[in-house]
Parts: structure tokens; C-alpha cells; sequence
């Protein structure tokens, strides 16, 4: 029996609930944006006593199923004031499964802030303790430390806030531990760091030591659907071994997306960046060649993924650097900030994990400034130095830690891609029309994981179509319903790739649901299900004051021509209106 | 004949225009609003080149009508992003009627930013200079220049932006010169100064030298209003010479609204400050006779006030330090955050002045982030230094000159008394319901000035209502439909005091406007006036994106219990939605 774990952090309290039956097939995205929807005023303040984090696992996370290890976080964000769902790949899911707790509920606040707690979850329950000793910490210090006290990883995984969340900054991300116990996998974006922050808790740390597992109707099944799928990522060219995605990481796409002149660069004045090439996943595993002396190819970030898609820095002498350098946070702070150096922006993108940080919103909010004069593009030291504020808590590190539109306002910049107050992500939507409906339409700001028309646009996934071509309403709104799917199954976003492209992989992956929960579920269930979700988080929207007006992309980009191509965004109001109308 | 002068900075033309018969009759925030609503693209980024400054001299300007002489300036607020009007008392008004333009339109913006320009307007027309040697300067200086250069204060006028336009904060304000051609007369709130500086347009300077002057249809009828509104004026114990204004000025309110237990102190923390009588205006009056050895009474902002309620600061010595100290900057600076000196209070408000800031603002987003612990509640040293701050650019000074609502995301508070992202004025809602109603349902933002029912609620005018009495939906709506109309008059929206009070007062006000106009305006026409702004203005706030669920108080106002009366506000959301529906 899957139970609810309620924690009020007002008094310190945690009680298990019975699950209702009509969450009894909700997981993921579906639950978290289900129990928001359903408890957490969309008037609140998300700094507040009323909003509400919630944690759930995906509905094959904890199983065998492949790549299945997202667990996904929501609330209200402080960033955007819309509903938020943000998922990371991590060990962490798989436990909360295994200890068969549908969803952990963080609500209430201590009176009086300056107090952290962690929260230790096992089989025998929950407990609290203080964990001000972390404060100011960095990430990768404190799971260290917290890894050696609550035993290793094949048990044990966190899910915590860098000193970001304790200042409760927009761009504050929460960490959880990827497979080898490094504080680098997040659920990044719209400020779910300051929720927790807000909240007083600093930690959570789950054990699953003799927990019961995940409990599956139809073994058979299951066990059918999963082949099907490990099959077809196996398979696919994205996804297998020594493919794109394991050779070079997610930052394949910074010579994909820039040859396209999709690549934002210095704050989104232009779609190529001249130095792309050197910030490049090829690069990277070149870089990785010549100082390792051989080929390194990427490891999972989560166990049972057998996409491996995260990739390692290492410094010139052949030590690791850091680990993992994705292609939006490459972006964020190569292309975007104009600096062409590795080297740099893996330390950028790692001060950001050490944090806390969302590594999108802080390198955009650092184009932003730059934009307005705070640094020359292309300075990589002072880019360093300013993210070091954020460390510091100074009145700049707020400034950026804030985000781009905070920091827009501050330094009087009208250059501001953001939709829905959330920058956006390593795509140009003057360049590549499907990824702007995304951004416009999506109920949580400007985020490319909220429908990833990447894949048909410049991918060549599921079909092909021309990036400037305006015609893709119906590609933008399916994309929305399947990801919604995706993002509450307990998958990688990823698998997309594969099930896609793959009859079978799509029979597996809703076999392998079938399989655990008893359903029949059909690929009609999938858009069903995701236009449920879509639907009940823009209800949420309507209701905290988000009209049509705030599914739009930002004005400049109507008027300021693109290069290369000098396109400007043409897509009407009428025809976004349309898209999930 | 009226003109309208429409002003493109884009590439630095000025051309004359008809005025359209539609607009015959308005003036005032009737006129700016409507040409804003007419030719604004509501969601556009008000910093962008879509925004426009309209600025416009009330209906009885430039007349020998008491207490008119108000100027109006509309934009879209980059501080709200609703639509905005903001009006100040200054010759200018008077000079912009007497040269008979109807409205000055400020649209476009150059490319590129840094270059700024001044505007001459006089009767030959409207030409451009540099405006670059002034970049930086505090306004007193850059005021005391421009006179010298441009004709003494007669003929002549200033509109300008400070630093903090230039820097194009939210908290930026347009500054007018009063009688004695001091930098101290505000359009303050809504960041125009920001809009301003976008434009790259430091001043406007007027010359009404042989200006044709207003052209009043019926002057007897004219004269007859003038005296009998000039005779309401001199007789009520508010507006009278040596009356509360003249003698205390606003600051009179301090110990009024502390009795009552409304004075929002430490970022109202509290409804009443144990230090209030330190910075009360009998305190400042005390003061002054102490130190100039004599009893000062106030003196008038701008030609042809009867009320003259702008008080003078001396220091020790007997000379002057600043002038004037409304009641709302001590409070903003005073009770707000805790500060119970006079000569400090009245030096931070020196400095906003000087910055080209609006005070409330200022202090709110000062106590915020005192709240937030960048200091302690009641440290006047260091708020001089961090007020210093925002003269300088420094990224703290930005955070505060943002104002409340980015200090508050800067700083993670989420006890930020806001509205539309607006920082509320001196008065508490949770103590004084009926102004709570005002600041919930106002176009622009929390504003006492929309809709200034503590007339009624606190200073027994037309009648007499308990603060803390929720029924107060329809005297709300009445004033918000009484004040539209006096901001288009040309009024001061003191004369209300006598008006609501005095019946021929009232008559007076409407026989002047008819005198110039031609018309037979009536009571009834007062009320469907103000109610078409209003509408206009919600109506564009409507396509700008808001809704019922920016109609509200912050939800902390709801479950923190105000000391001393220990009142939450309690107004349904279906109570505040019938007021203007």
C-alpha cells in the first residue's frame, strides 16, 4: 500500500495518509501538479506559509524499467508565480518509490527564519534534524559529509538546497545526488530551492533500506514493455551506446542548434556564436581524450539509465573537474555571455551546482547584465567573479541570483527573453518557431522541456520540419500533452528520442505502465492524460492572474531581426491562443 | 487653438498636431490616460519603444482658478506594468496651458542608449540640445543651471529625470521645479522616470514667454466658480491659511494616523510607532519657530495655490535645509523604518530628491529589505548610506531603486506590502479599511491618492466612517470615479477637503470648468467622467494582462494580525470585485 507523507514544517510534524483513490494512477508530474492544483492557493505568496513542495517519483521509478529515475518536484514558483513542475534523474526517485511513498507534501514554514532542518525519511518513517551546521556550505561538501553520516549510495540519496535557497533566490534549484554521489542533478528551474528554503528545510534524506519495492499487476507485462523499450534506446541513434547523446552529452547540440543560428548568443542578439565549436560537446570529448590519454565515453546519472548521456570535465592535468556539463548550462554561460573557454564555463556551471543554482536563469540573468553594461560579453573572469556573489549573498550575487527579469529591472534592460518571468533556455525562437510556441504557450515560463520540438525541427525525430517554418500549432500542443505523459511516467524525457522514431518503444514504455498499475492504457491515454495535466496546471495559472497576455514571447523579439537569418518572431496572438484552446 | 506636440526620439522631431475633437473636453489624467489606452500597445515592455509619455496640464490650468496648477504624465508603468498617471503641482502646468499645448507626446527612443537631450518648448515651437553634461548631477544643481541658462523662474519651467532615470529604475521619478525653483515636485510614482529616461530625455523646459494663454469660453461664469471655490478653500479648517495643511503641511497626519492606529511602521510590522510625535509635522513646526526663531507657515508649491501646504526644513542653524516634507516621504522614511529623527528622515528625503526618486517607494523598499536584514529598523546612518547607494548605481542602490517587490525577491521577504507591484503609502489597510479597498482595486498600483477615502474614514470629511468598518464598497467607488475627475481638473486633489464639504465649493470647481469649456456639466457628469477613466484605464490593464487576482492585498495582510487593534484584512475577494464591476 503506497502511503502520503505529510510534513508541516510550521511544528515539525510528519504523518502518513492513506492515498486518495483518484491519485491512485498519478505519479510524477501528474501527482505533484495534482495535489498543487488541489491544496496550494494560486493567489499565495511562494515565499509563503500556504504553498506547498511536493515531491513525487515517476510511476516506474523504483522498477527495473530503464532510464526511469525522475522524481519530480512541484509548488508555486517564486520565479514565475505560475504552478511549477521540475524534475530531476537521480537514485532519489527510485527510493521514494521503493518505499512506496506516493508523495511527500512539505507545507507550513517556521515562524522566524534562520533555522534548517533535514528530513530523514526510511522505512520506519520520517524525523527531523537541525542542519544549521550545513548553512553556507558548499553542495558538494555537505553530501559528502551527509553520505558519510547516513550511509552510502546504494541506500541513501539526497535532495537538498545550496546557500541560494537559503536565500531563497529565484534561480535557487534543488540538488539531488547524481550516481556517484556528486550534488549536480537538479531540479532546476522557477526557484524550487527558495521554496524549500522558505520552508526551513534544508535536506531530505531518504533511505530505502528494506523497503518493499514497487508493487507491480502484471509482472509480465511489465517485464514485456520494459524489453521493448531498453530495446529502442539501445537501438536509436540518440540514445545508444557510443551514440550522440553517450559520446558527447547534451552539448552535442551546441554545433547542431548553432549551424541551424538557433543559438542564442550575448543575450540573444544573434542566432551563431563564432566560438561555438570550442564549447562544444565534440570539443569536449576531445579535450577529455587528450587529457585522460582515451576516449571517455558518458555514464548514467541515475542507476538503470541506459542512455548514460552525462559527460565529465576534466582539468588538463587529467583530474575531473566537474561532471555534468549540459548543453543548456554550456549555453548559459558560453554562447549567451559570449565566452568561447571551456574551461571557464564548466567552473561557472559548477559554482552553480555548489550553490544551488539553476544554471539557465543565472546565465541568462548574467547575459542580461551584461547586456546592460555590468561586463563585456566574453569576459569569463568577471562572469566568474559574479557568480561568486551569488555564492556570497552580496547585492549583486542577488541581483543575478534572482534571475533575468529581477535583474532586467535592476539594470534597465528591455533585452529580456523571458516568458512568464523564467529566461529562456538554449533556443531561438525567432530562428526555430516550434521551441517559441513552446516557450509561449508552456505553463511554467519559457522551458524547452515542456515540449521539446527540437526533436522534429533540427533532429530529425518523429519527421522533419523547417525550423522557420510558423505552421506548428499542432506540433507545439502535441508535444505539450506527450511531455506532460513523459514527465509523469518516472522517464527521462530522453526516451522520446527512441519511442518516437520506434513503434515498439512506445508500445513498451505504455506496456511497462500497464504493467504496474493493471490499466489498458492506449496511446489515446497518453494525450488524454496530458492534456489533463496541461489542463489543470493552466486552470491553477488562470486563477493566480495569467491570462493570454502572459503567453506571449517578449516584445523585442517582434521588432529586433535575428541574425543569420534576420527573422523576427511572426507568429500572432490568434494562432498561440489556438494551441491549447 | 490647441496643438498637440508629438515628439519623436527616435530621430529627434517635433511636430505640432490638431487635437482631435474627441479629446476637446479632456485634460488632465482624462487626457493622458486616453491617449495612452488609444496609442499604447498594452503589453509592451515599457522601457521598449512601444511606450510613450503623455504629458498634459489639467482643464483649469493656466487660469486664475485656485490650486491649479497640476500636470499630468501617462505612460506604461516599467514599476506596475499597468497603465499610469502621475501628477505634480509645479508652473509647469500652468506654462504648458498658457502656451496653449494640449498635450506633449514623447514617443520613440534612440538607438542605442547613453545620449540624453533636453526639450525646449515655447511659442515658436520645440527644439533639441544636448543634455549629456547633466548626466549624473544631482538635480539641484542641474536645475540651478538650467534657470540660469534658460530665464528665470516667471517664464520658465522644468520637467526632469535624476540619476535614477537615468539608471531607469522603478522607482525613478519625474521631478518639477515648485514656486522657488527648487528640484522637489514629483510625478513620483510608477517609475516615469524610467520611461523618461528610456526615451533618452533628460528635461523638458518650458518658456511661456507671450503664450496666448487659456481661451475660457464664458469668463463670467468662470470668475463666479473661481471665487466661490477660492472662498470654500480659504474657510475650511483643513485648506485655510494657518490651518492644518498651511501650518503642519501633510505631516500633520503623523499623530492623525498613528491615534487611529493606522501607520504602517517597520514595514508594517505595526500600525502604530512609539516615535511618531519625532516626526510629526507639529514636531517639524516646533522645530522650525526653534530654530528661525519665528512661527513658519507653509508656503504654496506652485503660483496660485490658496493652500500652500509645502513645508520648509531648517537645520540647527536656522537654515534651510530642504523643502518640502510631504507626509508620506516621513513616513516612508520614518515610521516605515523605524527611524524617529526628523533631520534624518528629512534628509533621506533630500537625497530622493536629489536622486530623481520617489519616496514611498524608496522607503518601502528600504524597510523591506530591512525586514530582510540588511539593517536594523531604526538605523538612520546606515540608510543615508545605502539611500546613497541608488545616486550611485551601486547593485544595492538598484535593488532599492527597483523598489519594494524586486527588493523583496532580491532579499527573499515575502512581507512586501504591494500592489500591481506598487508599494503601499502611509496608510494601513488592515486599520483603515475603506483606503485597503482603494489600493486593491486602483489602476495603478496601491496609491492613496486613487481614491483618498481616509477623508471620510479619518478626517471626518463628508462625514464620518469607522476606520475599521468593512462596508465601505460604495464610498471606495466614489472616490476612486470624485478623484479621476479633480486629476483631470487641473486641481490639486486637496481642494476635496472643502469640496465634499462645502457645497458651493463643489459648484465652484464645476461652474470653472463649465466657464472654460462652454459646457453644463453637473454633479452627475463629475461622476460619469471619472467613471469613463477609470474604465479606460482598467480596460487597458485588462489587455496588459490583469485580472481579479491582481486586485488584492498581500496575502500576509490576511493572517498577520496588525498591533494594535490586532485587525486582519478581512475584505472578501467577491466584496472587492463589486466595487468597480
Amino acid at each position: 500500500m503506497q502511503r502520503i507523507l505529510r510534513v508541516n514544517m510550521t511544528d515539525r510534524t510528519a504523518t502518513f495518509e492513506e492515498v486518495p483513490e483518484k491519485y491512485r494512477e498519478r505519479a510524477g508530474r501528474w501527482l505533484t501538479s495534482s495535489i498543487v492544483a488541489s491544496e496550494v492557493p494560486p493567489t499565495c505568496h511562494p515565499l509563503g506559509p500556504e504553498n506547498k513542495l511536493v515531491i513525487s517519483a515517476g510511476l516506474t521509478s523504483g522498477t527495473s524499467s530503464p532510464t526511469s529515475a525522475r522524481v519530480s518536484v512541484g509548488g508555486k514558483s517564486p520565479l514565475t508565480g505560475t504552478i511549477k513542475e521540475s524534475n530531476a534523474g537521480t537514485g532519489f526517485a527510485h527510493m521514494l518509490a521503493r518505499l512506496r511513498i506516493k508523495s511527500i507534501i512539505i507545507e507550513g514554514q517556521p515562524k522566524g527564519a534562520g533555522k534548517y532542518w533535514t528530513l530523514k525519511v526510511d522505512k520506519g518513517g520520517a524525523s527531523f534534524l537541525p542542519a544549521d551546521q550545513f548553512v553556507g556550505m558548499k553542495l558538494s561538501e555537505a553530501y559528502e559529509k551527509l553520505f558519510n553520516e547516513h550511509g552510502g549510495l546504494s541506500h541513501t540519496s539526497i535532495m537538498g538546497i545550496g546557500v541560494a535557497g537559503e536565500y531563497r533566490l529565484g534561480a535557487a534549484g534543488i540538488c539531488f545526488n547524481d550516481i556517484k554521489g556528486r550534488a549536480t542533478r537538479y531540479s532546476g528551474r522557477g526557484g524550487m530551492g527558495a521554496v524549500m528554503g522558505s520552508k526551513g528545510l534544508k535536506f531530505v534524506i531518504i533511505d530505502d533500506t528494506d523497503g518493499p519495492g514497487v508493487e507491480i499487476a502484471n509482472k509480465e507485462l511489465f517485464d514485456q514493455g520494459r524489453k521493448k523499450l531498453t530495446d529502442a534506446l539501445m537501438s536509436h541513434a540518440i540514445t545508444k551506446p557510443k551514440g550522440a547523446l553517450n559520446s558527447y552529452g547534451t552539448a552535442v547540440l551546441v554545433n547542431i542548434i548553432n549551424e541551424v543560428g538557433g543559438l542564442p548568443t550575448r543575450n540573444f542578439r544573434s542566432g551563431r556564436f563564432e566560438g561555438a565549436t570550442k564549447v562544444s560537446g565534440e570539443a569536449l570529448f576531445a579535450n577529455n581524450k587528450e587529457r585522460t590519454g582515451k576516449e571517455v565515453y558518458n555514464h548514467a546519472c541515475s542507476p538503470g539509465c541506459v542512455i548514460q548521456c552525462s559527460n565529465t570535465v576534466y582539468r588538463p592535468d587529467g583530474s575531473e573537474h566537474m561532471s555534468c556539463l549540459e548543453y543548456e548550462s554550456d549555453w548559459a554561460f558560453g554562447p549567451n555571455c559570449g565566452i568561447d573557454d571551456l574551461d571557464t564555463v564548466a567552473e561557472l556551471v559548477n559554482r552553480c551546482n555548489e550553490y544551488g543554482l539553476d544554471t539557465i536563469e543565472v546565465g541568462g540573468a548574467l547575459a542580461v547584465a551584461m547586456d546592460g553594461g555590468l561586463a563585456e560579453f566574453g569576459d569569463g573572469k568577471r562572469a566568474l567573479e559574479i557568480v561568486n556573489e551569488i555564492g556570497k549573498g552580496t547585492p549583486l550575487g542577488r541581483i543575478i541570483g534572482s534571475g533575468a527579469v529581477t535583474t532586467g529591472r535592476a539594470f534597465g534592460v528591455n533585452r529580456v527573453p523571458a516568458v512568464k518571468g523564467q529566461n529562456m533556455p538554449a533556443y531561438e525562437p525567432r530562428a526555430i518557431k516550434g521551441i517559441g510556441m513552446t516557450y509561449a504557450i508552456g505553463t511554467m515560463g519559457a522551458d524547452h522541456t515542456s515540449g521539446y520540438t527540437i526533436a522534429t525541427e533540427v533532429l530529425g525525430v518523429a519527421g522533419k520540419a523547417d525550423p522557420l517554418n510558423s505552421n506548428k500549432a499542432e506540433m507545439a500542443r502535441n508535444f505539450q500533452y506527450a511531455t506532460a505523459f513523459i514527465d509523469s511516467s518516472g522517464h527521462c524525457l530522453f526516451i522520446a528520442f527512441a519511442i518516437l522514431d520506434i513503434p515498439s518503444g512506445f508500445e513498451g514504455m505504455l506496456e511497462e505502465c500497464n504493467g504496474i498499475l493493471g490499466t489498458s492504457w492506449t496511446a489515446d491515454d497518453v494525450g488524454r492524460i496530458g492534456k489533463e495535466v496541461i489542463d489543470m496546471e493552466r486552470k491553477f495559472n488562470r486563477a493566480a492572474g495569467f491570462t493570454k497576455a502572459d503567453d506571449r514571447l517578449p516584445e523585442f523579439m517582434t521588432y529586433e531581426p535575428l541574425p543569420p537569418h534576420n527573422a523576427v518572431w511572426d507568429i500572432t496572438d490568434e494562432e498561440l491562443d489556438s494551441i491549447l484552446s
